[in-house]
């Protein structure tokens, strides 16, 4: 009875072709489906078509785990990459931190207070500040340290935890080491990182300091997903904040907390409603 | 060979029902018209459905402007209300103003980069300030005294002009008199109006003075379909600009004039683009 | 040692009069200040002038309480009002909540991460729901119900718990019941309270509900000292975001939290920096 | 009688020094001078002291002239710099244009309505293009082609052009050619650019198609000083819009130069209020 009420959503893209439109709501409006959203992009260029479409399939119809399955089929003879999620399903989410808490509280904010959809299965850090903290969340926390020497051990063990705790979702909330290719490729699924500048200016380290040093009248901040080059992979969103010449590097690094934390939740929020389709290095976000 | 590049859009709205996306889809994919964009909302409370849709008819198919009546006749056995709108197709505007000549040169300035897809026919002014400057962008400029006296009569005069000028849309740029009921229903069509206050704060006369004294941090502006009840119509645009204690009433007036001339622009914009739906009090703006 | 590094702030105000820039500076630099930032403002209307001024007493001088008591002589034989506050002086903050615990979590992080420089002295609540994670805050919780019977004896122990915990400034954080002029003047200290609309619009209950019938294109939130008047007291901070006809009230309520807690937290801080003056009905901030 | 009506505003900046504040509002309060806005600024590590401070003379006291050369002379022996203006004093700027005409229209505007005090004194550009509608505002137009072959000579020919203007101001509204450093020196007066980009991001060529390519989320202007290394100036102002993947590089191209406009206008406004202050590869604004 409650599964019946879930909705199916799916992100679909691939090369592009006359009434794509057409056929996938026509699919779903064949099998009794009701579609609730559907949202689609073109691009024009590189002739690519983009959907993300949510539908109830028909109560009487195939559990919606068959119906997906169904899906899927159906948009591979269409020749179309999809991905699918129902709407009971709540993803399991990592968090990597390291000392700085405001990204971490938000996080778990947002999952208590329903605005991310997901579960916080795990939180690993290469400090023990946050250790007593995160056990107050009822969640557990374990401690990896990472230094120059054991850093490729550090990463084994990391991506033992992400299996163990069967992880959808790596968010990296201000976590201050750099994961290599090796970690990225291990692990295989998708991770979120929040850098504290506007990318791509200032990348790299201390971009309050560079910010600062370059007199920009605005500060920002960029979440996107992890690619083995630093500060470079697919952005999701962004926002800045104003600043003056009052500002002193500390000051930056305050403001620009409430700027990280709300970027960040915004990204993730995003990733867990299915709204982000990555593409070559950008995203497309049906918000 | 121009016309086949023609796209058509349609804005669609009516009673929910089952397969809408689908039908309509199919509806053009049958006839090998090409779908660009397509975006709907559902009102699920109302059970209202809206699409915007835009597609390019088959070359070898119908000219436009029958293919256009064919959709008509379909959205019509749909039971669904439709606008439909050749991209070639310029709609013909007039401009009410008075003295300020802010959103007047807005208006032109975007007609004339191209950001507004229309044809400016006429100015219509209770004053003649701005005759000489209409008359510089080659436009007719008409002088329509209004007093307290002869209101009807000016209103009279003004509707004759409009007739007379064939005009889809009439956008007042800070015209400083209230359109009575008879001029809104003898005219028919739409008017946009921008009123100087982040509605429905502050409606009525002399906003920025009522932002003043209520010492608000943001100032605004709105822009929204005219109706017979004052700042009250359906809101398309609006916008904020921070503001201090710092700010006297005049440096309100003259921060707010950017404000004014950006969301103006805008909602003209998204209506000439038929991109704006108005639904009881509110609008869909499918941008 | 440390107490010469402390600064004082003093926030002035009084009937404009020539040279007050030059003898307020004077002052201090008679007695060998060291000022680090001064700001003014002239309301030219009503002939009011205000200051910000901080500096650093003279290592070698008075301690810096009687140094303060000097100051405020002085400001008293210039006929200003003054209120003076150490660098080094934590206000004691009580907060009112009842169920919803954004803004509430908002302010405990940011008292932690050091942004906002107080003592949260109590949590006093109509409901029992934050008393566990109150307590995991190391903070004592107090349920005091509220009746329509009970409100006089209800306030009469909320006074008395203030008083008992010796509050310098009492937060509302969405607290959902609305304070009477008795409990106010029996206060007598200042209560800023967060309402989620951008005020004047939308004042009263329900404002999200409000905003969503009205049809408007942003929301907001205000944060404000609470007077005898509801929804009417000098605003401090105000800001908005952007919405659209696809966002339900469910979806406002969700995307205004984020607006509350940032908005109420920012005018907090300004609050304790002893950065807001208020003046009539509006305020000063020297931010 | 006018000329007493007159306020002065001096910038002034220099080694911080105990007792600045207090000394200059001293120097003007005892010639009988009223304060009218007095800001300033420490550079704490740079020890460096900034003010602008504004005042109205003594109505019996020196001509505005002469008090400015006094005021000159007292900066002087604090081993202060300080740049002084009259409120009456109008500069004459210079406009250099290419074909774009959004921000050369924004400036005359600007102008005309009073928010730019300054006076337009001629239009120098590459290009034809705007000739006439130079013409139609009243000011001269000359045309300077420059090609990789001339520019020498064309930059002779402007300098020329800009000392028989004896202008005060160049501002480059959206002027696509670099000027050299022979010229920047040789000219000696500020020079204010328009980069459509959110600096330091996709300085150099083609800025939207930089951010198209990258898949930002929000698009930016900056104002800056020109200087020898391209893009690299103090900037003055900077502004955000969002974007999504639905812009193409020309959406991207139409949705800039409401920012381009709105930023040159607001940095321009700011130089000729005598608000900014350079400062290394910085400015201070006292806005």
């Amino acid at each position: 009875m409650t599964a019946t009420q879930d909705t199916i959503t799916a992100l679909l893209s691939g090369p592009d072709q006359s009434g794509l439109v057409a056929k996938v709501s026509g699919w779903i409006f064949d099998r009794d489906g009701n579609i609730i959203h559907a949202d689609q992009h073109r691009d024009m260029e590189a002739e690519v078509f983009f959907q993300r479409i949510e539908w109830t399939p028909a109560p009487d119809g195939l559990d919606p785990v068959s119906e997906i399955a169904a899906f899927r089929d159906y948009a591979a003879s269409l020749n179309m990459n999809v991905e699918c999620k129902l709407s009971s399903e709540r993803s399991k989410v990592a968090v990597f931190v390291s000392k700085y808490d405001h990204c971490f509280h938000e996080l778990f904010l947002g999952q208590r207070s329903g605005e991310l959809n997901c579960e916080i299965v795990c939180v690993i850090s290469n400090h023990e500040d946050l250790a007593e903290v995160t056990k107050s969340y009822g969640v557990p926390f374990v401690h990896v340290p990472v230094s120059k020497a054991n850093k490729p051990q550090a990463e084994q063990k990391q991506l033992e935890l992400l299996r163990e705790y069967d992880v959808d979702l790596l968010v990296m909330a201000r976590y201050m080491q750099i994961l290599s290719d090796e970690f990225l490729c291990g692990f295989g699924k998708p991770v979120i990182n929040i850098h504290h500048s506007f990318l791509p200016a200032f990348a790299g380290g201390r971009p309050y300091h560079q910010a600062h040093n370059r007199g920009v009248k605005l500060i920002g901040a960029t979440a996107h997903y992890a690619t083995p080059v630093l500060d470079d992979g697919p952005i999701i969103q962004q926002d800045v904040d104003r600043v003056s010449h009052r500002h002193t590097v500390k000051d930056l690094v305050v403001r620009g907390r409430m700027l990280e934390r709300h970027v960040l939740a915004q990204a993730v929020r995003w990733h867990l409603e299915n709204r982000v389709l990555v593409y070559g290095r950008k995203t497309v976000v049906f918000d």
